[in-house]
């Protein structure tokens, strides 16, 4: 199958916002269109050939899911996304120890600081200037012998400006001390390999719009053994573990992007591309005068890079490159619905008005950087010019 | 626009469990086709042009849900579905009262009682053998002057045997004792005209899939004034009130859905036409013998009934209507996913594993129901004459 790429890309525009939301995949769009003309719909938990033919499907989906991910499929359960799978993580764990404190890094995506805020108390894992936890200090708090934590969260890599997180040397540490630990892996999964099997964290939530799958579906992977109370509750969907009817026509599109880049090659493929693309951007961008680089640029997701621009608030510069057709995002309050500016970036000690985060996907190219090579300083340098733009 | 509703039935079947899900509506099918065609993805809280085309669309099908539900689009919430905006409720109100009480009814849907229990104290609320809530039990709870309650949670109509609940009377009691009320409206949004403004209840959770909107999204509809302390966190998605990614594909169906049953005129003809060949299933059943109706005939929402096959097991039936190409449902165990027998139907004293649920819906004709007149007496008359099958 060679799907025509360029029709994901309607507005003949550069897009450098997959970190946002990649765009949806030939692939699972296929898989999700022959699904609609199919005309399937049917309880997968009834007894009838309505229901069957939906269960089947639901759980070839999580056959694919799952062998992207190197685990097994009984252990992939489907959510409403990624917010919901960190939700979910930080329930179960609250329930399974109530009253007991969990470890959080400000760097933490919000669902997962403003959910573990919500279970109870949180103690603060320190991070370096790149947003990277301080291992020594998790090894510190685990060893605590006053204190019998309910989790720890961390993120597989870092959202905003892509520092890869040590999760190995993380999950390592607290397994020998019988904590138990969530990976918020939506900004790693689809675009670096992974092993959650070997890995052997308790429990990992996903997205699948991260990597081209369709918005609005995700998973959380549970470790076997390990019990996990429903946080969203009524039916035994999901061998229990999560109620509701299932979002079918999502779970086949999931399923869809998750066997497309399970073919041989197709991944590292995919993140060697996005490595090229993103250094030619972070180039391009710091070519210009007082930009400069934000996280870790070494050790990082392949597909995202994110620089401080000097003088200017990145809102004028994402609108004067959006006018310019190209499509990129900041940590700064404006730039989205939030109130607030990005407490990420505040947590490194970095300022979010002054960030600009580009990041490539499975149908960026070389065009896309040319085009933001061609376009970023001339906007930086008229927003200067400009005196009232600059703070 | 005229869609061709037999692509929706492509297996030459007799569908009679709309009330598991509906099939899907050829106008939402389309829209979603014609969405995933154009293969539009952006983040609708970003400023750039993909992001606006996106959360266009979102807010273009939350107006056409509100106008179904004759409310203002900004009080409705879109979730991942009715189970989750029931659970969305249920905390909320929980968290604004923290330690009160509930009310809830044994014959509420799952994912109303678990939340509820969850959330704290439950108070049984007393139903009569339809499964009908005694208000002047409501009434007496209300007026207990040592109690103060989170939240009433009332079905607006029941899920399993169709009967209606005099949800004016709930409602205007609760306004009156100033405690909040959260109507399950899932069994009767887009089966029944609503006025969810004049109705006036603080929280009503629907599904989409019940009434041929895609499976995966529903909504929380949030009456002026009330604030929703969100179940999902992590974004300010959904007015800060649903965190998480937007389910862009199935809000684009929900909405397509929405307008289709919103032309004028479309819900009362297909109303009336479920009545009548819901009442001529009733017929068609009871016409057998040792076959009685459950719950209440007459004021009940249009699309299901629901019968007691004497002597034999369901679960039988079902998959003997099955093979005769006739889907149903059964509040039997053994007819689903879980793992115990419908508690609904226990608390209104009937044997669920003699219960045999028929559900029209916008797809149903005439040729269902005569399908099922020919099947249905031979298949209990064989079932009876094997004794191994009765209890």
């Amino acid at each position: 199958m060679s799907p025509d790429t360029r029709a994901s890309r309607p507005f003949n525009r550069h897009y450098l916002d997959h970190a946002s939301t990649s765009l949806l995949r030939p692939e699972a769009a296929l898989a999700m269109r022959s699904w609609l003309e199919e005309a399937r719909s049917g309880d997968p938990a009834r007894v009838h050939a309505e229901g069957r033919v939906v269960r089947d499907a639901i759980e070839q989906a999580r056959d694919a899911v799952a062998s992207l991910l190197k685990t097994t499929a009984n252990r992939v359960v489907f959510t409403s996304g990624g917010t919901e799978a960190a939700n979910a993580a930080i329930f179960a764990a609250g329930a399974a120890r109530p009253g007991a404190p969990m470890i959080c890094a400000d760097v933490e995506h919000s669902c997962v600081r403003e959910a573990a805020e919500r279970a109870g108390t949180v103690e603060t894992l320190r991070v370096d200037q790149y947003g990277r936890v301080d291992i020594d200090h998790l090894a510190f708090l685990l060893a605590s012998p006053d204190r019998s934590w309910a989790l720890v969260n961390c993120q597989w890599a870092n959202h905003e400006v892509a520092t890869l997180q040590p999760v190995a040397e993380v999950v390592a540490l607290c397994r020998s001390s019988g904590v138990p630990v969530h990976l918020d892996g939506s900004a790693v999964i689809g675009h670096l390999p992974v092993r959650l099997d070997e890995l052997g964290a308790d429990l990992v939530s996903l997205s699948a719009h991260k990597f081209g799958g369709p918005p609005g579906i995700g998973a959380l992977v549970v470790r076997r053994g390990v019990r996990l109370e429903p946080f969203v509750r009524g039916g035994a969907q999901e061998r229990a573990r999560r109620g509701g009817f299932e979002n079918v026509i999502g779970i086949v599109g999931f399923g869809a992007a998750a066997e497309a880049l399970a073919e041989p090659g197709r991944l590292g493929e995919e993140c060697s591309t996005a490595l090229g693309l993103s250094e030619s951007l972070l180039k391009a961008a710091t070519s210009v005068e007082s930009v400069v680089p934000l996280g870790d640029i070494v050790r990082r997701v392949p597909h995202i890079v994110n620089v401080a621009v000097g003088g200017v608030l990145a809102e004028a510069v994402l609108l004067g490159l959006d006018r310019s057709g190209i499509a990129a995002h900041s940590g700064s309050a404006c730039s989205s619905e939030s109130i607030e500016s990005s407490p990420v970036l505040t947590a490194m000690g970095v300022d979010p008005d002054r960030s600009l985060r580009l990041s490539v996907g499975w149908s960026s190219s070389q065009s896309d950087v040319d085009a933001f090579a061609d376009t970023f300083g001339p906007v930086v340098e008229s927003l200067r010019a400009l005196g009232g733009q600059s703070a």
